[in-house]
């Protein structure tokens, strides 16, 4: 076991300390995506979770892992839109300061939710270039502290709570997906399911069009996304190195899916579970509807990720 | 007591009956939503329904309250959407035919719907007269049996479980509100209301632009509506006589709200509670929002009826 990765202990006590900040989400079923499907499909609905994310989860995991006096000169971050509302609202239950960059394109009703927690919201160039070296600027000039987005242990312990639960309620499920962006969600799935269903297979589901994560699990080398331009605005970015690792030892497969493989499935959810997804989200129920053959008669554990959509631009 | 009111064993009656045919709904709240009102609001999730609408309720029992020989040529309606889908599920459910007649101008989602569960369609003007004369047609021509959509005991009984249920659950409330269309719910909910807690004061919403309810509660003479132009489409129909004896009698007001704050208060439901509703379903809380001193620091059940929308066609 590589000592950077989480272990058992440490998501078992980022959960208890994480409890009071986030809520027990629910888990959904649907007779007739399931029909659809030909399998037994289990929705974990992190889109009821606070600030609409499981990123809730590993932002309010890292700031209260710092002591009170640690906190005081606040926390900062750069995102492109749930991570950067969960910083800002862990940082608000924690009393003190968010600055979050985010790239002057991120989705209005993302860029509006940021302010509402209270964070003070700096802009900057759609580059992950630019978000880096805006955020060094702000840290440096408020010693606040860095809340990294995916690639950290902390960050990993929380996501890792949401299949957690999943599990702890639906203890014999067959596979668990996730969609894999920077790949905090996935590695932390990974590693709870590998230390609490060992025998339970975690696919992983990213848009044909920032397929990194794919390319990298298949060459077995770490590789960057290029230009990305998916819908699937949460999953633009690359999958971190310690991520990487942790997927690269736990993960089953990683699956790719079209522009419309998403949106269809993002629509089968609104119509037939009348709940609103945004679209990152409906990334692995398209992987579970373009290859029904694997999946067909196994009951599959679905992490549905946020709610965050900008209703004035929807895709349908 | 009028005699043609369901009595309180009716309700439970029907309870009883139609319980393996419809879902017991959850009751959702949230933070935020109860914080731009000032109250302390309790959302019962119909739009969560089989057929994502409440209307199920009234179909199951007024179907299953005949005798199965008596279901054999099946059964006929006119609806402008949901409770067309309900009697075509729960002919369905009934293993029988469903012949329902659809104004051709229906939103395309719930005629693919009422397809969908078989039944056959007949589409019509969009009047109540045409309606009507295509509906007598196709009973006389079958030996079909009417489901009546909303001013019957049966569909009003069908209908009251939604309150019941709230109530059982959240027996504390000092409001509860309903849209009111034809008027099944809004008497279903006040008899219900009546029954179980008499002191929680039932408000009906309108929208101002199909406000024949409305008119006729203020003047105390049944009034029509005359050509409702409102994207609540559910609630363009005139109230049922019946039911609006019953609303005079256990209604505390009814209360009417323009397009734009319906559209309003629909866009805060799905940006904050992420679930999708339909505009009628939008109206209760709309006049919350817009009456805000009525309710402030009081607990106020909302019924939400439905969530079948054309997500080709939104309003935002």
């Amino acid at each position: 076991m590589n000592e950077k990765f989480p272990s058992l202990s440490d998501i078992k006590r980022t959960h208890q300390r994480i409890q009071n900040y986030i809520l027990h989400t629910p888990i959904l079923t649907s007779h007739s995506i399931s029909e659809m499907a030909g399998a037994e499909l289990f929705f974990k609905c992190e889109n009821f979770q606070k600030v609409g994310a499981f990123k809730m989860r590993g932002a309010a995991n890292a700031i209260f892992s710092y002591r009170p006096e640690e906190r005081v000169n606040g926390f900062a971050t750069h995102s492109s839109g749930n991570h950067a509302q969960a910083v800002a609202m862990a940082a608000k239950l924690a009393e003190t300061k968010a600055y979050v960059v985010m790239p002057k394109n991120a989705p209005k009703v993302k860029i509006s939710a940021v302010a509402g927690y209270g964070a003070e919201i700096i802009f900057c160039e759609p580059t992950e270039e630019d978000r880096v070296r805006t955020c060094n600027e702000i840290i440096e000039k408020t010693g606040a502290v860095f809340v990294p987005p995916f690639n950290d242990p902390q960050i990993i312990a929380g996501q890792a709570t949401a299949a957690k639960e999943l599990i702890e309620e639906a203890p014999d499920l067959d596979f668990i997906l996730t969609p894999v962006g920077g790949g905090g969600l996935a590695a932390g799935t990974a590693l709870a399911v590998n230390y609490l269903v060992p025998n339970t297979q975690v696919i992983l589901g990213e848009p044909e069009r920032a397929d990194d994560t794919f390319r990298s699990f298949k060459s077995g080398e770490l590789q960057g996304v290029k230009s990305p331009d998916t819908i699937a605005d949460g999953l633009k970015v690359s999958v971190g190195e310690l991520n990487f690792e942790i997927i690269k030892k736990y993960v089953t497969d990683v699956v790719t899916v079209s522009e419309k493989q998403i949106v269809d499935a993002m629509r089968i959810v609104w119509e037939r579970m009348k709940i609103v997804i945004e679209p990152s989200c409906a990334v692995p129920l398209a992987v579970v509807l373009k290859d029904k053959k694997r999946f067909s008669g196994r009951k599959v554990g679905i992490i549905l990720t946020g709610g965050n959509v900008d209703l004035g631009n929807l895709p349908f």
